[in-house]
């Protein structure tokens, strides 16, 4: 029996709905970051990278490099088992200590990924939890939904940032039932933020805990990096705080920080975390070096700041349809998935400029856009070069273009 | 509402069971391997690790290191994205051409580690086959049976290694369903090694798809270290195969290689692959390295089927209950889970030997274990010792060692 055709007619249906993802081979070049090498059908190629998750070029710091390459030296390449069986490293139990530290919070534990940090944290924390409901954002990322799926417990999913609804569901639960809150502190497609005060306060009116995913902002808000969660000072009324170490800290891995037992619970009971190999210790340096350095230096937050508003005043300047969001993602909307596609290849081909395409199922049909993340590495040239190519390629493909109140008066 | 009983109370059944685990924090030193600094209670203290997964050292291999600091010196310490957000790397690119290569496949995908691979991977192919029924190994690891269930599919669990019972439920299933058969090549707790051709038989008879988990042994087994398949020619047999990079080949990350469409489709539909930060261009690049020289060089797996030969020989002649194994893993049988824990902490606090205790849920209780993994780098000085301490541990625990038919003539 030929298995193929099943794979193949799944593939053709993605072609089809023009989803086919094909993906850019990419050389990044330390110390020249944004820039990178594409390896494209014509050859290398040099090129500006405009979609890093790598938001504050920690990536190519010589601190970081010099923690990774200094602990391969010393203590090689991976860690040679899970935590329990010989893998826990000594940087690993630095990282941990550093992590706690930045959130405030009692302990920390290192998974392989913030994907797999919420995806087993989630699973394990809601199972322990008797007859738990578990309370979601409706545009949680699918880490958090796997980790609900997984736990087998009952769900209710409240409207983003709705806080009307979010009571709603609170309070039809039955009283003293266990509820489990969970959301993200920036929200990665819209660039949006989560009320964590107004949450919390629900949280605690209903008697439910609390698991924030801070992702997209640990290393760039609050004043030592600790995320929005920081900035609100309101680190210690959220129960969870789960973030990454491969965004803002450019490197690899995620986390979970909380309480001593909560932490000691997925460390002890989690099967994403207890069955598969730990970190490189080279790894966990670098990622510690990061932590440390952003703790300390707010230089970087300061410039990808600047730059992000200089972004957004260009592109608005330029009429280009931007997403207006008070953080550092920058979507440009498109509204069809050809069309986006189309964008980001000739941006690629005739500009040198990579910003992929964001399509269904990442973000809802009709809302297909170009996700920009300037750093602050990404120079005022960058950014009025990219303006100009935007721009080019929008009249190209036809797309519109908001007319400038300014500009017609 | 405070949540913190629910997870002490968790943690209470843990330690009134022994099962709480506590890690050894340890150092491992480049050059010097299967030597660690052990940062203990009185101190940091050198040991040697018995237990390592880093089957081959090639964790300390000059080539593996040099291709991490070298490419992080270039690259940066990581990624930067998902594989789609400007996340491939070209060292990525380059390693997956490897493993195609390695298993004599059209294409490779590599994935943040083993875990993910089998989670996301065998969930997301078992999906793509209308009405798929999964044939499971019943000693399959957690990864796998997390895929299972992450699939949705109905589910029939083969007794393990058994042939009969296999065929048994492949004729109970309606002919003209599809079937996929899942397996490991050599079981990690056991040593043990799964028939591959005779399951090959049986799959192609009833028309089913296999899936073949070989974490355990590529790198070590077969001419150029592609596995047990490779020695067993049957590599070609096996529709996918799914391997680390971190045991053997020493560094992180998982993969699978197959047919073009089969893995393009783990490639367009995998949320655990989709939704995550890829490895970092210096893992994939020390990774690569590790591969290539373990197929040109068969000295590192003589040189470990030398050592284990050694130490199998050195501990049954001292009468130590081992368990008898084709393979390179080397289980001392305790039965009882304190006294598991017992000997393995008198290994650690009095001889300088790191061999973790391996109890339940990890194996079935009553099967409580040290298991060792011998490797090129441990001498035979290492070997004596480790012979020695374990007898003077199981004398001083009372527990029973075999009496010796040559010694008692």
């Amino acid at each position: 029996m030929d298995y193929t055709p099943f794979f193949q007619a799944a593939l053709d249906r993605l072609q089809a709905e023009r989803r086919y993802r094909v993906f850019a081979d990419l050389e990044r070049v330390a110390g020249r970051f944004p820039t990178a090498i594409w390896h494209g059908p014509a050859g290398p190629r040099e090129i500006v990278v405009w979609c890093s998750n790598d938001y504050l070029g920690m990536g190519q710091h010589p601190d970081v490099i010099g923690a990774m390459t200094h602990t391969a030296e010393r203590m090689g390449t991976g860690a040679g088992g899970t935590r329990n069986i010989s893998g826990t490293s000594h940087p690993v139990v630095e990282l941990e200590a550093e992590l706690a530290d930045l959130h405030g919070k009692e302990a920390s534990l290192v998974l392989t990924s913030g994907y797999v940090s919420n995806q087993t944290g989630i699973a394990t924390l809601a199972r322990l939890i008797p007859n738990c409901l578990i309370v979601s954002d409706e545009l949680n990322h699918n880490s958090m939904i796997e980790g609900v799926r997984g736990s087998g417990c009952e769900k209710v999913i409240f409207r983003h940032n709705d806080l009307a609804h979010l009571e709603e569901l609170l309070a039809a639960a039955p009283e003293g039932r266990p509820k489990l809150v969970m959301f993200e502190s920036v929200y990665s497609m819209d660039g949006d933020v989560a009320p964590i005060h107004a949450i919390c306060d629900l949280a605690e009116r209903y008697g439910a805990m609390t698991y924030l995913d801070e992702v997209h902002a640990v290393g760039m808000y609050g004043p030592r990096g600790g995320g929005i969660a920081e900035r609100e000072a309101a680190m210690d009324r959220v129960d969870v705080i789960e973030g990454t170490l491969a965004k803002a800290f450019g490197v690899l891995g995620g986390y979970i920080a909380g309480k001593e037992a909560v932490i000691d619970a997925v460390r002890s009971f989690a099967p994403g975390f207890i069955f598969t190999t730990a970190l490189p210790p080279a790894i966990a340096a670098a990622a510690a070096a990061s932590v440390r350095h952003l703790k300390r230096s707010g230089a970087e937050r300061a410039g990808q700041a600047r730059q992000v508003a200089r972004t957004k005043a260009a592109l608005a300047a330029a009429g280009l349809p931007l997403l207006d969001t008070p953080t550092h993602i920058v979507p440009v909307m498109v509204g069809d998935a050809e069309a986006c596609k189309a964008a980001s290849d000739r941006l690629l081909a005739r500009h040198g400029i990579y910003i992929q395409p964001i399509n269904f199922p990442t973000v809802p049909r009709g809302t297909e856009r170009l996700r920009i993340t300037p750093t602050p590495l990404h120079t005022d040239a960058h950014v009025a070069a990219l303006a100009e190519a935007l721009v080019e390629t929008w009249t190209t493909l036809g797309l519109p273009l908001e007319r400038l109140a300014q500009a017609a008066e």
